[in-house]
């Protein structure tokens, strides 16, 4: 898969859904490292390695592959969560994983996160809708975890929404730190950013000295 | 001040300095709203109300200004902690402070931190370096109160970047989802995420069913 040619030819085998994700992929890429303002749809038909008119072929424009883009990064996120579910885990284990997804993302889709966390703006008014309701929706299901697993025990019962919020925030903000190849892959930041959020970082005695916020 | 003579006048009044602290603030809301890419001059001195003569007295190029507000917004956290450094804090509080100066200035320098974490890549080299000098030198410092914090027994001993990551991760993320005017101020969600990182979610039992990670 090195010289153009085998890349013509291994693009010649794959199916209209592969070329289309070759697409998304690629414009996430470019939107990252050039921003969305600033890049066109010439950009992407030379970075896919196809002329423009077959770029065309597959989306009507930029706005469309933006919000392929942001579809693409919610629905992983939706659809794992949703598959292991089934596993019948406890829900403290579901968020471990889910941690651990947002997390690998970082890794395996660097241009989409950027792209879905930064240019969610630049959406069509009704594609930004959708993809709302989706996000909205993830957020709920992961926040319904800390009120199973305090109705289960495992959690001391609080403010699900702020604890979501602190989780998502852990997790979310790595994309601006987290550099692939470093000592920790994702998934084992994940497991200690969980133990810390299970945990806590206090100690016994100043846990204990602190009264009740309500 | 409501009128345009009105807000001339007052202009009239100001020192060079808060003039050109007027110019940063119209600029970052302007960023803020339109994206720095789309954003000119021209639209900045209608913003302030002056000529675009009299902005580039200020500023040479909007990338000028682009530095100026990333230096008052990690200025401003880096100046707020040394000062309340002196007042002899023990280091967990130390931290709940910042952590409230950072969710703070959601409110009072919105503009001014979605520039910071979005727009870090179009300054120009050489000022990105001078950024991310100082805001090494900040996240170093909130760093060193886990250690300092562990090393006083208020803190478990653990990995402090790590745990300085996840605590930057919840209060940074809420430039995504805190809105002004909601039934929390910025710190009391910076004292309840405080509280979180601190006791953490999980139940004793849970806790205590945790094998060491290391």
């Amino acid at each position: 898969m090195t010289t153009p040619d085998t890349q013509r030819e291994v693009r010649r085998r794959m199916s209209p859904e592969q070329r289309r994700d070759q697409v998304v992929a690629a414009a996430a890429e470019l939107f990252d490292s050039a921003g969305y303002t600033g890049v066109t749809m010439g950009d992407i038909a030379q970075q896919v390695g196809v002329a423009k008119p077959t770029l065309y072929h597959y989306f009507d424009s930029k706005d469309d592959i933006l919000l392929a883009i942001h579809e693409e990064f919610i629905d992983l996120l939706i659809g794992r969560h949703d598959e292991r579910r089934l596993g019948g885990l406890p829900p403290e284990k579901l968020l471990q994983e889910a941690m651990g997804d947002i997390l690998e993302l970082m890794e395996t889709h660097r241009g989409h996160v950027r792209v879905f966390f930064e240019h969610h703006r630049e959406l069509p008014a009704e594609a930004r809708v959708a993809i709302r309701t989706k996000r909205d929706h993830y957020e709920r299901t992961i926040q319904a975890l800390f009120e199973e697993a305090a109705d289960s025990g495992a959690f001391v019962a609080q403010d699900s929404r702020l604890s979501a919020l602190a989780m998502f925030g852990m997790c979310n903000w790595a994309y601006q730190w987290y550099r692939p190849g470093g000592t920790l892959t994702p998934r084992q930041v994940a497991r200690r950013f969980w133990r810390l959020l299970i945990c806590g970082v206090g100690s016994p005695a100043l846990v204990e000295s602190l009264t009740p916020v309500r």
